[in-house]
C-alpha cells in the first residue's frame, strides 16, 4: 500500500506525511470568527479537516485536533483599524459581545454537528488566551521584531525580513507589498503609527468605548487578529507541530503573519505541513452580500432561499463537497446538489443491499481491489472524489450480484459490506439520516408490507397495488425480491 | 394576577421579585466542573434554572443568563490543597487538561440540549478569565482582606469578619467553623500557610509539574475555585445583579466565599436573590460512588445500569423533575420515573385531543381558571408540581369533552389548546420527542389508517381488525372518533 502524501502549501509540493512524534499528530485548524450565522462558506473547512482527521485516526494516529473560536481581535475588513467584528454586531443587537460570541459559536457548532464533523479535541477561544498572547508579544519585542507606539504594538515586517522570508508561505514579494499597500492603507486611521504600512498589529490600544479590553504592559487594549493562532497553537501543540490548516483566504496575511510571529518567538517554523482548502462559488459566482447569494446553512437545510429549488440535508451537503477535491473550487448549484442527493441515496441502497446478498460458491469479483483503490486515492492528497467513484463501483457490483448477474462468495460479500461501513461511515463520515426514527417507522412499514404480501398471496391485487401506490405517493418505494419486499425513501 | 415571588436563601424568606433594571434580569448560575461524564446529580440544576429563565422571559423580561464552565481551579475534595480535578483526570487519560475539559463540556452540553434546556447567553470558562481573577484578587489585597504567602494568596476570613458577616448566606457561625475546621484540615498539605484554617485560596502557586498555570504578580500559579464565579459574574452582569443560582451543595463554602470576595472588592452584595435547588437521591439514598448508584445520563437514557428497569427519555426525566418543587429533595426510582413517563404521555394525548374537539353552543367549563391557577403556582416560588396538577385537570376536561360528557365552546377549546402550548412547551419546556421523525412516520401511518377506513366502509372487518391488531403488536394504538381515527404510541 502507498503511504499518505499531502500537498504542502509552503513547499508547493505533494510530500510524504510523517509525524514529528511516532503515532501522534498535532493538527491546528483556523476556526470561525463568531459574529454572524454560519453560511455556505463556513461549511467546507470543517468537513475537509474532519476527513483528514478521520483518515489519520483510521491509519492509527492519535490526533490532537485544535480548532479555535475567534471571539475578539478580528476587525471589520480584516485590517488593523476600525471596529472589532464581534463588538460591531453586539452594538447593533444591544448585547454583550460575549452574548454574540456565544450565539454564533452555538450556531457554528450546531452546523458542524449536523454535518457529522467530529468535535475538535480542544476548542480554545481567543478571549480566553489573552495572557498567552501578551507573553508571546513580549517575546517578539525582546527579539526586537515588534515596537510599541501609543499603547499599541506592531510587528516590524522589515526588521523580520532582514533574516527571514516574509512571504514564504503565500509567495507574496515584500517589495511588491510595500509598493502596493502604501496607497490603499494610508487612508486608514492609525496607519501613521506604523513604521511601514505592511506592519501589522499585535496589540491595539482600546479607547474607553471599547467593551472588550484587558490590562497589558502597554495599557488597556486587545490583541491583534493573527497573534491568537500563534499563541494557542503553541500552547496546545508546542513550538513545532505537524499540520496547520485553513481556507485559502487565510493564506495572507493571516497565516503568513502567524509564521512570522511564531518564528520570531521560538526560532522555529511552527507547522511542518500547511494545508489550504479552496473556496466555494455559487452558480459560478463568488459569494458576496452584494450579489444576494450568501446562503446560510439554516436556509440551505430548510430550502428557504430564492436560489434554492429545495431543501438539502446536511449529509447531501457533506457528500457533495467530498465529490470535489479540497484544493479545487466547489461550485454550488441546485443541479449539482440534487445529483449528490441521488448519488448518496444510491450508495445507501447498495450498502443495504449488500447485507442481504446470497453467497455463491463461485466468485467473479475481487472486492479487495476497491478497498485498495480507496486507500491509494486517499493517500494521494485526500482524493475523496476518487474514493466516491470507487464506492459507486462497489454499488454497481452489489446491484449486479442482487440481480443474479454476478457471482460473489461469502468472503467478497463480507468485504463489500465492510467497505461501505469503513469508507462511507468511518472515513467519509456520511451517516444515514434520521436513523433515530428508523425503529418506529420500520415497524409500521413492516405492518404494511405484511398486509401487502398477504393480499398478493390471496390474489387481492387491488389491495396490494393500492398499498404500493399510496406509499409511493407518500414518498416511499417498495422493491420486491426473492427474499420478500424492502422499502426505501424515494 | 399575583406577582412573582421567589425564595431568597439569604433572607430565608419568599420575597416579591423585582429586577434592578426595569425589564432586564441578570442571572448567574454555577455550571459544571468538567472532569467526568454528567450524571443524574448534574441534571437538576440546569432544568430548574431553565424553568426560571423561561418563566422570566414569558413574563416579558430580557434575561442575560450566564452559566460558567469550571475548567481549572476546582481541587479534588473541594479543598485548597491537592490535585486539580481536571489535571487529575488528564494525567490518567494522558491528554491535555483542555482535552478533558472539551470532552466533558461537550458531554454536559449534549445532555442539557437533550433535556431541552435553553443555552445560556454567555458560557464563560474559568481558564479564559485569569486576568479578571487576578485583578479581583489584587483589589481584595488592596482592601487588606487577603495576603500572599510563598506565591499563593489567601482570603483573610477573620479580617473580613470584623466588618462583615461571614456566614450570612449559609447560616454558618464563624466561631463554630473555627472550632471545627481546625482539626480536620490541619492534616492537609499547605494549611500551615494560612493565618486561619478557614481562610481559602484565591491563588495557588504552581509547581513545575502543574500543567495548568499562568503568570501572575505572585509568580506562576492558578486561581482558587471560588474567585472565578465572583470575577465572571461581575464581568458579565456587573457589581450587583438580580439572581445567583446553584445547588444547595454550593452554599458553603462556594457561595459564602463568593459573597465575601465580591463584597471585599466592590463593597456591594453581588446578588439580590440567591436561589438553591435541592439534591437528588436514588431509592432514598444519597448518590455516591461507594454505593454504586452513580447513574450517568448516558446510562439513564439507554437503560444500561443495574438499577434501571428500562431506558428513560430526556423528556421523561425533565417532566419527572418538575413534578417536585425545586427546593425539595427528589428521589429517583423506577416506579416514579415510569409514572412520570405515563403521566407525560397522558398530557400529550390530551394536547393532541384538544386540537380535534368540536365546539358546542354551550359551555360548561372555564379554561381560563386553569391558566390563572398555573400563574399563581409559578408565582409562588416556581411551584411546578402545582402547574402540572393543573395540566392534568386540563387533560381531564379534554377527555370529558371528547367523550361528549362536557360541553365546551370555541373560545374555551382555543384556550385549552393554548394552555398546553404555553405551559407544556414554552414554560415547562417539555417537547414531543422524536418530532423529527413524525413526518415520515405519520405519512405511513395515514396510509394504514386510510386502508383501514376503506376496509371498514366495505365491511371488510377481518382486514380492519388485522390492521389494528398488527399496529397494536408493533406498539401503536388506534382510537376511532367521530372525525376519523387517530394513532398514538402505547
Amino acid at each position: 500500500m502507498s503511504a499518505l502524501h499531502l500537498y504542502n502549501t509552503i513547499s508547493r509540493k505533494t510530500e510524504p506525511f510523517e509525524s514529528l512524534l511516532p503515532g501522534r499528530v498535532g493538527l491546528y485548524v483556523c476556526g470561525p470568527t463568531v459574529y454572524g450565522p454560519p453560511h455556505l462558506g463556513h461549511t467546507r473547512g470543517p468537513v475537509v479537516f474532519d476527513i483528514l482527521r478521520r483518515y489519520l485516526e483510521h491509519l492509527g494516529y492519535q490526533v490532537r485536533h485544535v480548532r479555535n473560536i475567534t471571539d475578539v481581535g478580528h476587525l471589520v475588513g480584516d485590517v488593523d483599524e476600525g471596529e472589532d467584528k464581534l463588538q460591531k454586531q453586539a452594538r447593533l443587537e444591544q448585547v454583550e459581545p460575549m452574548e454574540v460570541a456565544q450565539q454564533y459559536t452555538l450556531a457554528y457548532n450546531d452546523m458542524v454537528r449536523l454535518m457529522n464533523v467530529l468535535p475538535p479535541g480542544i476548542e480554545p477561544r481567543a478571549s480566553g488566551h489573552i495572557i498567552e498572547q501578551i507573553e508571546m508579544i513580549q517575546a517578539i519585542m525582546e527579539a526586537e521584531l515588534a515596537y510599541a507606539v501609543n499603547g499599541s504594538v506592531y510587528f516590524d515586517v522589515l526588521a523580520y525580513a532582514k533574516n527571514h522570508h516574509y512571504g514564504k508561505l503565500s509567495g507574496r514579494v515584500l517589495e511588491d507589498l510595500i509598493a502596493g499597500a502604501g496607497n490603499e492603507s494610508r487612508e486608514l486611521e492609525g496607519q501613521e503609527e506604523k513604521r511601514n504600512p505592511n506592519d501589522f498589529a499585535l496589540w491595539k490600544k482600546a479607547g474607553p468605548e471599547h467593551i472588550m479590553q484587558w490590562s497589558s504592559p502597554w495599557g488597556k487594549g486587545y490583541p491583534g487578529w493573527h497573534i491568537e493562532c500563534s499563541a494557542m497553537s503553541r500552547k496546545y501543540l508546542g513550538d513545532e507541530f505537524d499540520i496547520h490548516g485553513g481556507g485559502m483566504d487565510l493564506l495572507f496575511p493571516h497565516h503568513e503573519s502567524e509564521i512570522a510571529q511564531s518564528t520570531s518567538c521560538t526560532g522555529k517554523n511552527p507547522a511542518r505541513f500547511w494545508m489550504h482548502h479552496n473556496m466555494i462559488t455559487i452558480n459560478g459566482q463568488k459569494m458576496a452580500k452584494s450579489l444576494g447569494n450568501g446562503i446560510t446553512v439554516v436556509q440551505l437545510f430548510s430550502g428557504d432561499h430564492p436560489l434554492l429549488a429545495q431543501a438539502y440535508s446536511p449529509m447531501t451537503l457533506r457528500f457533495f463537497m467530498l465529490q470535489a477535491h479540497y484544493r479545487g473550487t466547489l461550485d454550488f448549484s441546485n443541479e449539482a446538489l440534487q445529483a449528490a442527493e441521488k448519488g448518496l441515496q444510491r450508495l445507501w441502497n447498495a450498502a443495504a443491499l449488500s447485507k442481504g446478498l446470497k453467497a455463491s460458491d463461485r466468485n467473479e469479483y475481487t472486492a479487495a481491489d476497491i478497498a485498495e483503490a480507496c486507500y491509494a486515492a486517499m493517500n494521494d492528497d485526500l482524493n475523496t472524489p476518487q474514493v466516491i467513484a470507487q464506492l459507486f463501483e462497489a454499488a454497481r457490483v452489489c446491484n449486479l450480484a442482487n440481480d443474479g448477474k454476478l457471482a460473489l462468495d461469502q468472503e467478497n460479500i463480507a468485504a463489500l459490506q465492510q467497505l461501505f461501513h469503513t469508507w462511507m461511515e468511518d472515513i467519509l463520515g456520511v451517516k444515514e439520516e434520521q436513523a433515530a426514527d428508523s425503529g418506529a417507522l420500520d415497524a409500521v412499514m413492516q405492518v404494511l408490507l405484511e398486509l401487502r404480501a398477504q393480499a398478493k398471496a390471496e390474489k387481492n391485487f387491488a389491495l396490494s397495488d393500492a398499498i404500493r401506490d399510496r406509499l409511493s405517493a407518500a414518498g416511499f418505494s417498495i422493491k420486491d425480491g426473492k427474499e420478500g419486499s424492502t422499502w426505501s425513501k424515494t
